[in-house]
């Protein structure tokens, strides 16, 4: 369950509120689209903006939404106890596994990092995706602490923030991961730009931002590399550059994917959480720009 | 209002429930103690663990026994509208200021933080003082940013982190601050190792983590610097060196404060709130050795 395309959709919000309608309307979109997973309430989904009552309601939105394919649910949170509520309404909602960052304010050590795991793995009988993001959470998993975790049972993935950009360091790295952690613990890339080359590399998931708006690109390159077709994939990544350049760019892979969004109508203007404000008119023309060179269409509504 | 010693007491957790009795006493003890404000639920009050509710309440415990000490509230959260629901709180609360930092799971631009404060700042009477914590926050300020958001006439007051180490370069450091902020506004230091050189600095106020659990020494070395005796000030930060290195090896000031105030037994043991653990008995008895050789003593209760 835990290989191929897992698509994150946005939580798209309106006067502060989630979006309902345009929520429901993304996740039916991915649920005709031939993705592997859908993962609500990860960072692309602003997970950490809402409270527990909100996200038990996404979570449920989504389940309801995403016809037959299996729905993640992010439980990620500052304290154990909010952690440990967010699981119990992600069961509720029907979710079939839970992805976990290692949120800071204080910094935590790797030892505290383990025992939220524990923690969690013991109170659910949900499988439990390791999400290391570091670029938001500022927490850095080693590979040490990976294995550590990984012998949790209750552990299936582990999400990985990017590979190398050189192709055999980025084989070494999978391979120094899949060394260490139980067979049954898939390793899935994420950092869109990444996704071809983590999946080249070895990587039997790709976590993919974009995908969870416009999964047809991200389709299209981890079929090309399950097919052995791995030049392709490359060359299919290689097409998207402008888009890569924009995250780079533009403050992120969510705030870019939330603006193509609203460039496309799927959610409303300016969509994500206040104090995260909508792109300038300069930036946002940068977006409309890319999208029509791209040809990047959102695929149909179920 | 803004100036002296402003104290931060640790928000106690017992079986992750906030500890309203041992509480009560870190406030209590402050309120006799002589410091000028006593600011509740900041970094070491483990503001972002809490929900709006217990926030809510810890404001009101906390005005309930400061006796005629003002106290003032954190509010920062991740989102606005969390920030506004609990500036009405500590409104509610009967709080004399407000405490603002720019807490982030995506990064912020200076734009979205400035719009953060002048919402914020348009929402309340209360004087708010910006609370700038780049080692939790990851948002760094600017002189230029402190400056625009100063304008804003809600800002009584900037937090900062702390001042460089050689004294005219600190010097140097506040002046440039203060030749961009109008008069009104003060600036305080933290970092309570930066305690005595940010006073004698030139800064009009000390944020201390320790003063909240510990008021002596760091109201001794602001008497010495409001008396002129500089040097005075210098020997008696120079004589908690112990202290300030326990604050650097062992995960911060926050952490090294609830351990002493566990060992003082102030709190219960384990006092900071899952997934932030107790620390181990070594480290535990370093932090005794430091406290009995120091003779580091709470003061009386009200």
């Amino acid at each position: 369950m835990f290989t191929g395309v897992s698509a994150f959709p946005l939580t798209p919000f309106r006067n502060d509120q989630v979006d309902e309608k345009a929520f429901a309307g993304l996740v039916r979109r991915l649920a005709v689209s031939g993705v592997d997973s859908i993962t609500a309430l990860g960072s692309t989904g602003s997970y950490p903006y809402m409270t527990t009552q909100e996200r038990a309601r996404v979570a449920r939105l989504a389940v309801q939404n995403a016809g037959s394919v299996a729905v993640f649910v992010g439980i990620g949170a500052l304290r154990t106890s909010q952690v440990l509520a967010l699981a119990r309404g992600a069961e509720e909602a029907g979710a079939s596994g839970l992805l976990l960052s290692a949120m800071t304010y204080q910094s935590l050590t790797p030892d505290e990092v383990f025992e939220l795991f524990r923690t969690v793995t013991e109170s659910t009988e949900l499988p439990v995706i390791v999400y290391d993001n570091p670029g938001t959470t500022h927490f850095h998993f080693t590979t040490e602490l990976y294995a550590r975790i990984a012998e949790l049972p209750g552990i299936a993935s582990i999400k990985i923030p990017g590979v190398p950009a050189d192709p055999d360091e980025a084989r070494r790295h999978v391979a120094s991961i899949r060394a260490v952690i139980p067979e049954r613990v898939t390793i899935g890339v994420s950092g869109d730009a990444f996704g071809a080359a983590g999946l080249i590399a070895g990587c039997d998931a790709w976590y993919t931002v974009i995908g969870g708006t416009i999964p047809g690109p991200a389709l299209g390159i981890a079929r090309a590399v399950r097919e052995g077709r791995v030049e392709d994939a490359r060359a299919e990544s290689e097409q998207l550059t402008p888009l890569w350049k924009l995250f780079a760019d533009l403050g992120g892979s969510a705030r870019v994917t939330a603006a193509i969004a609203e460039y496309l109508g799927l959610v409303g203007p300016s969509c994500l959480p206040l104090p995260l404000r909508g792109m300038s008119a300069e930036n946002r023309a940068r977006v409309a720009a890319m999208v029509e060179a791209l040809g990047l269409q959102p695929g149909p509504e179920a």
